[in-house]
């Protein structure tokens, strides 16, 4: 089934956006009658039929307006240092949106190999992943800000640090609570320095290892959003002895 | 650190192969008596120190062999469909290698949308992969053979089909217990067909689920591979109440 993306979604006649119309009326080859999803991205999914196969503005008919199959009850924020390969973060934002992200920062430290993102490229990524895997829930993508200034940021949640160190033996997949809401620091490729590891400790955040491999950035990234994503799912009656 | 992969390692005075000293010395421009380790790919490392810097045959000692930090107790096959994108299968193969992984197969399906691929380049890219992430284990990957034929091969563990279907409530990080062996088949971009699913099933394959997300083929198949990490990975207190 089809999943075409319009933010204002609401019930009844709507138009989509001239990307989507295209997409659904030139590359599709859509008909009038024809059916299919629309997500909102804000977790909602509707029902739709296409009215006015216009390939600038298509009009199309929603109903029956639902929470997405992808509905999560709980806060997944991942912030990650750009990596010098573009592609490899951009990799980050799609496998993240599949699996499920509520949003992803950005921020500058100083081991970062890259200053400067194109959140617009981000956010299109971000869509497409959301069509494919046909998701109701899109990512917020903020620009990408200087660590000082991110870890200072309000979050009303638990707050970790992905950081190799010796001292560091909790693992995120132990300390992560199911159902609680999560941000996630995730260092650069040469990781965090010691001052900003301490600056992010004494702003709330703690200390923790993503297991025992040693992953790169935008592995280490994916890694974190998808042990919380999974601890969510896990049945505690897997453990009972 | 550096990391050099040497699949016949021994203590002692070895040298490396053409591209590892290339590397070494050209890249690198490591000198005598520089320090660095050795992957034998089979799951030990080595402490190496240069003694002539060959840039074609540079030979190194050897001392202190030990399992590497990456050393799990279980074993871990996936098999996958490759891709239309044959960059998202190469993507696999470096991710699964960095979480962790012994073998990785291939099969042609009636949906697939690819039938050859270039193991020979997976190859390298799972080397470059151990390197990168410091790992002792190289994943096996075999050429790729008909699903019929895949799913004949002897495995001495539990063998898992991730099939979309509204029958299949079983979720994988639920069915899959701490410490056993895996063998994971993930199907192509078209998913398994009703022949292919039931053929899978005959010869002992479990269906399951891997969780509420619509994963693309690569995704899926990462997904398996990281359940598998971290249900061993997490601990069982977590979930007392």
């Amino acid at each position: 089934m089809n999943v075409f993306y319009l933010p204002d979604a609401q019930e009844g006649s709507v138009v989509l956006p001239e990307e989507e119309s295209k997409h659904c009326v030139r590359v599709l080859r859509m008909e009038v009658g024809d059916g299919f999803l629309v997500s909102d991205g804000k977790g909602f999914i509707y029902d739709a039929t296409l009215e006015i196969p216009n390939p600038k503005k298509a009009v199309v008919n929603l109903s029956n307006k639902r929470n997405g199959y992808d509905h999560w009850p709980f806060r997944l924020e991942i912030a990650v240092a750009p990596t010098k390969l573009n592609e490899r973060i951009e990799w980050f934002v799609e496998k993240a949106t599949e699996i499920g992200i509520d949003k992803i920062h950005f921020f500058t430290s100083f081991h970062s190999e890259r200053r400067a993102i194109n959140v617009e490229r981000f956010r299109k990524i971000a869509v497409s992943a959301l069509k494919q895997s046909m998701k109701s829930r899109l990512p917020e993508i903020d620009d990408i800000v200087p660590l000082e200034k991110l870890v200072k940021k309000p979050f009303n949640g638990d707050k970790y640090i992905a950081w190799i160190d010796d001292d560091v033996n909790d693992n995120l997949c132990d300390v992560y609570k199911k159902g609680s809401d999560a941000l996630i620091l995730i260092g650069p490729e040469g990781d965090f320095s010691l001052e900003e590891a301490n600056l992010a400790i004494t702003n709330g955040f703690k200390p923790v290892s993503l297991g025992n491999a040693r992953l790169r950035t935008e592995t280490a990234a994916l890694a974190a959003c998808f042990t919380v994503q999974l601890k969510n799912q896990i049945q505690p009656s897997d453990f009972r002895p």
